[in-house]
């Protein structure tokens, strides 16, 4: 950098982020869904060794399970958004596998990349004993990582086959689930599985997922050059379950439970070329005397509104996990947006709130600045809106009394000492509240903005 | 802030930015469109002594002058915008005089906030020799500052009437544009004045005008509170030209110059809620032994499509030093899409790509990043977008050679020595050419994201 520009130079300290390692928790045998088999292996794409950079995820039940995904919606997408788009829709919504690598997207890679995502799928199809299905091919598959290169494929065609030698590491116990969420990191500091119970019709159902994503970038990519250039991590999550649900039922639940979770969370940067949320359903604990029951908006409303609920409460968990390991984040926010007369309404003002950079700086500031908040609400276009009828409120998360700071479109005199107490705790939540002009409401999670996301993003070849 | 998180402290280089003294340029006092008069005094809403803070501008022409505005669209808009609207709409497009304060916003302030931006009004009409229009009211009024804090009315009031006795500054004269310029300033770092002389139908004509606005929010504003938080600094802008166009045909031409110009850079922040762009047109140096003839887009078309162009460039002049005045900004990007279906499709995108808090860090990083310009480009939904048509190159200022590194959907080997030629540069360019999938094309203008951003908006409590 021109020595002309460096007049001028000061110490700023930074904050330091709370550590993020409690946030990966061991989960018992119990956990886990049946009927599914997982690894994660270093298969050379990630240059360092023994880092884990191909996940393979297999269902073992004798039918294909039902799946569900959900892609990004940028125009440039990614080889294995296209091949997986194209096998779910040829499919009818049924796979058996799932084959992730990290470390290389495979995106902006023509026809090199697409042949190569079909190389991954065969391969891993490859893998699975014979089953009555007349489809094609039974594997999905995901890429992250740095985009405009092509895959290693040979190194990554040898991983997966590695898997029908004696040198087969795929598992259903905790080690195996972990493996597979550690093949999936790019940026992410630590693996991000998470699993939960539930009940329908009296039949306990487990899930179990992994997910990546920061809510920004980490250098650890190498240095980054314009050949391979940095851009948001991708988000990609793969959740399981051994419920039965018919395909169309679960691409319904997924859809609702994906605008709710991963797309209600502020990552750094705009939808990548790479996003992909899958589910599968493989019905392995649905089971009784043989027959399957697949769970079904039309036929079973009330049993397909409890998955529905669950599913979304369980993808709101993993999508947290991502705004939690925003690199040098130092806040966790949770942003609802109430009395709106559509979710669409709140849910955009909701992502307009947490993703303006003024917004962020004053969250890593600590300031209960309501007039950022007014100015990002009021940006978006919501007819009904009524000015005089918003509230602002900061609610701490120990459930101690709220900081009202906008009431009915009047400023308060702010209480200087609480709205520091408040703003100064980790996770607190934003209250936006438009008076009644409807009854729809969105929450919205996000992370704050500091010195350190323009360090990473801007000044790498200082 | 807790000790708890000062474990951690790294000193960062910061860029000293490009001095923007020369940017405040003086003007000859051949350059101003006739029959106007203005002047800027301090009124006392800004605290400290001499700091100019009420600007006046009046047209002296016997008949009303056209007049035409371009509000925010943020639905919480000030009084100065609400009455301003109302009053050209009562008068059909026309007015006799602008006053503008700075140091408050008069937003967020209700009941008091219209009553006080009324008096406002009425004060400065009362100034104006009598005419013979009809009007009720003749001026327009703007405001800028923080918000939810009443004006002190009682001190403009004083200042607005100091100009019927022998205190009067209003004059016509550089020094005298030059004040009302400074009137308009918050986080301006000099004053922004700027003429242009023009032809229509073989008769000179001349507009002048100012505008205020920062690329980000500069501190000197006091020490934030809640109860007068900073948001991104308004927009404002006033335009006088003493051409002679009706007031449907001066609407539409400021309509279309604001979209390729104020709405065409990249301001930090949502659409405050006082953002206001005026013209006035008072026909002075058009009279032809008396008789006045209006520019219109009917009559006229061809002197419309002169005026409209002009207009629009004129624009772009004053919104471009909003740019290069962001705080802590070391780069000015010009960001031309094009090869596009519709200019709003080219201007969604523009505006995406020059938004992107990526884009802008990598700006600031001096790093000719394709992955994120294209990430940007493709989460904006052009539906006739096709990835194997799109090429991106950066264009140095100085006219030598550009760099692709992009072309028709891949990647280049990019040439990293030319890379940082062009982008250690102060001014470049971005193209981003969709491939001919339409002829329309749009610009936008945007500066880089900096630490100064952080430390400005974020750390002031520190």
């Amino acid at each position: 950098m021109s020595r002309l520009f460096k007049r001028l130079s000061s110490t700023i300290t930074v904050k330091a982020a709370p550590s993020k390692a409690h946030l990966h928790q061991p989960l018992p045998p119990s956990s886990f869904p049946t009927g599914y088999l997982l690894t994660g292996i270093h298969a050379g794409v990630k240059k360092k060794p023994g880092v884990l950079d191909l996940a393979l995820i297999v269902s073992t039940s004798d039918h294909p399970a039902s799946a569900a995904a959900c892609f990004t919606r940028n125009a440039f997408k990614a080889a294995p958004v296209v091949v997986s788009d194209q096998i779910l829709t040829q499919n009818g919504g049924r796979a058996r596998a799932v084959v992730v690598n990290s470390g290389c997207a495979n995106a902006v890679t023509g026809r090199q990349g697409l042949e190569d995502a079909w190389a991954m799928v065969r391969e891993t199809d490859a893998l699975l004993p014979p089953s009555a299905s007349t489809a094609e091919n039974h594997t999905l598959v995901m890429s992250t990582g740095v985009i405009g290169q092509n895959l290693p494929i040979e190194k990554i065609v040898h991983g997966i086959r590695s898997q029908a030698t004696s040198a087969r590491t795929l598992a259903s116990d905790f080690p195996a689930w972990e493996r597979a969420a550690q093949a999936f990191m790019t940026t992410d500091t630590f693996p991000k599985l998470r699993s939960r119970v539930f009940t329908i019709n009296g039949t306990e159902f487990r899930m179990a997922g992994m997910d990546k994503g920061a809510g920004m970038i980490h250098p650890d990519m190498g240095p980054a050059t314009t050949a391979f250039p940095a851009l948001h991590a991708t988000l990609l999550g793969c959740i399981l379950t051994d419920a039965a649900v018919s395909p169309r039922s679960l691409q319904s639940a997924l859809t609702y439970a994906v605008e709710r979770s991963f797309n209600s969370i502020s990552v750094d940067g705009d939808m990548s070329t790479n996003d992909t949320i899958l589910v599968l359903a493989n019905g392995a604990a649905a089971a009784n005397g043989g027959q399957v029951v697949e769970i079904d908006q039309e036929t079973d409303k009330e049993g397909y509104e409890i998955f529905k609920t669950e599913l979304t409460a369980f993808a709101v968990e993993l999508a947290q996990l991502v705004v939690r390991d925003g690199e040098g984040a130092t806040k966790f926010v949770t942003v609802n947006v109430k009395g709106a007369p559509t979710f669409e309404d709140a849910h955009r003002i909701a992502s307009r709130v947490s993703t303006s950079a003024l917004v962020k700086t004053a969250l890593y500031g600590e300031d209960a600045n309501w007039g950022r908040i007014l100015a990002a609400t009021g940006s978006v276009s919501v007819p009904a809106l009524d000015p005089s009828k918003v509230s602002v409120t900061f609610l701490p998360s120990d459930n101690t009394a709220a900081l009202r700071v906008l009431v009915n479109g009047e400023p308060e005199v702010v209480d200087e000492v609480r709205a520091k107490e408040i703003l100064g705790l980790e996770d607190f939540g934003i209250c936006i509240d438009l008076g009644g002009i409807g009854n729809e409401e969105a929450t919205y999670w996000t992370c704050d903005f500091s010195y350190e996301y323009v360090r990473i993003n801007g000044d790498y070849r200082s």
